[in-house]
């Protein structure tokens, strides 16, 4: 562990989660006019507890200043600094069905720095079809395109027999970050993020959540 | 704390998210003819250690024989039992856009239990329109049709402005559990379980692990 980000270390995916929906509210924030936000208000906002609000965000340095709270603008700038969002990240989706058309229209995308410039399917009545502005290119030049794109991430919605496929051609291309859609566990190096979404599951929490009358600790 | 099931308080999502993991690799097993599966088998598939698969499933009761493994019939019953899917579910969804129109049409979810039998929308030109041979209802009936037909699930796809106010309808005609994809916190009463879907978040969180050249613990 270097001496250099000790914090980083230790920050969990619920922190993180916290931040982006700190950012969203900076945000919106920033449209209604406000140059400066409590911690307080922030929570309330949030749901959260002002003590929370501040324990986050002092993880990342002292951003407040007492009695004044933070200046809004400069908290959200340093937010998106962290998540890695002030600058534009380039994203393919492989499977055009239908999770990978919806993910094409899907405005929260582009609106946090997110472009998707590629989209790839192996359906000869897919290749070729235009989505949003965007040609839906043959699978067959995956590794080759994302290549030459520099593309970084890329969004995984095909079956789940042919997802590690798919992974093992994006990675040689130089991604550095999967979110799968795909019901099955994938391998990825170390040097490569993998993030699964499986809104089956997220409902297999919840009936759990029915039957068993509680939801588990560290609920998202 | 009842004393009848202390060991469920600690369960954390991660453990039942490996549970819902089991339970589909269980089905896979089943269809490949196996009668009995090993911890270490299970691992292989999962990407786990033996030590973890057993600790699982030691949780919810002794299953295993030793030198013989799980009885995956008999496995795979328990934990879908756990997980509440040894039963049919129904569920709505609210706000019938982009991701609304694909999880329509989103084969997993019938395929683990759960049955979308309404969709409510407010646009006009949607409502009495046909998905899958379901029509779609307006949203002015919401808590009506949702307390008619004894829906407990619903899933949350309308515009981050107007969510609030279809989860009080939903709330008020009996909803137990909602799947929410709008980009806001939600309110819920305490006997209400809520999950929360954002997609750009999960970007996000890969963008955060791309940048700061790590992943956070408790990852999914």
């Amino acid at each position: 562990m270097s001496s250099e980000q000790p914090a980083k270390k230790r920050i969990s995916e619920s922190t993180i989660h916290r931040l982006s929906m700190y950012y969203r509210t900076l945000s919106l924030l920033q449209k209604e006019g406000y140059e400066t936000v409590s911690s307080k208000e922030l929570a309330n906002r949030e749901k959260l507890t002002p003590a929370q609000v501040r324990k986050d965000l002092s993880f990342f340095g002292s951003f407040g200043t007492r009695g004044l709270g933070y200046d809004v603008n400069e908290l959200k700038a340093k937010i998106g600094e962290i998540l890695g969002i002030d600058r534009q990240w380039k994203l393919a989706i492989i499977g055009i069905g239908n999770i990978g058309s919806a993910l094409v229209n899907y405005k929260e995308f582009s609106r946090q720095g997110f472009s998707i410039v590629k989209l790839f399917d192996n359906d000869q009545r897919k290749i070729g079809s235009n989505h949003k502005g965007i040609i839906v290119s043959d699978i067959k030049n995956l590794d080759k395109e994302i290549a030459e794109d520099g593309i970084e991430m890329v969004i995984i919605t095909v079956p789940a027999t042919v997802a590690q496929y798919m992974v093992d051609d994006v990675v040689r291309a130089g991604v550095k970050a999967i979110l799968n859609f795909a019901p099955i566990n994938l391998k990825v190096p170390p040097n490569v993020y993998l993030r699964n979404e499986n809104m089956s599951m997220e409902l297999e929490y919840l009936s759990f959540a029915i039957v068993n009358n509680h939801t588990p600790k560290n609920s998202k």
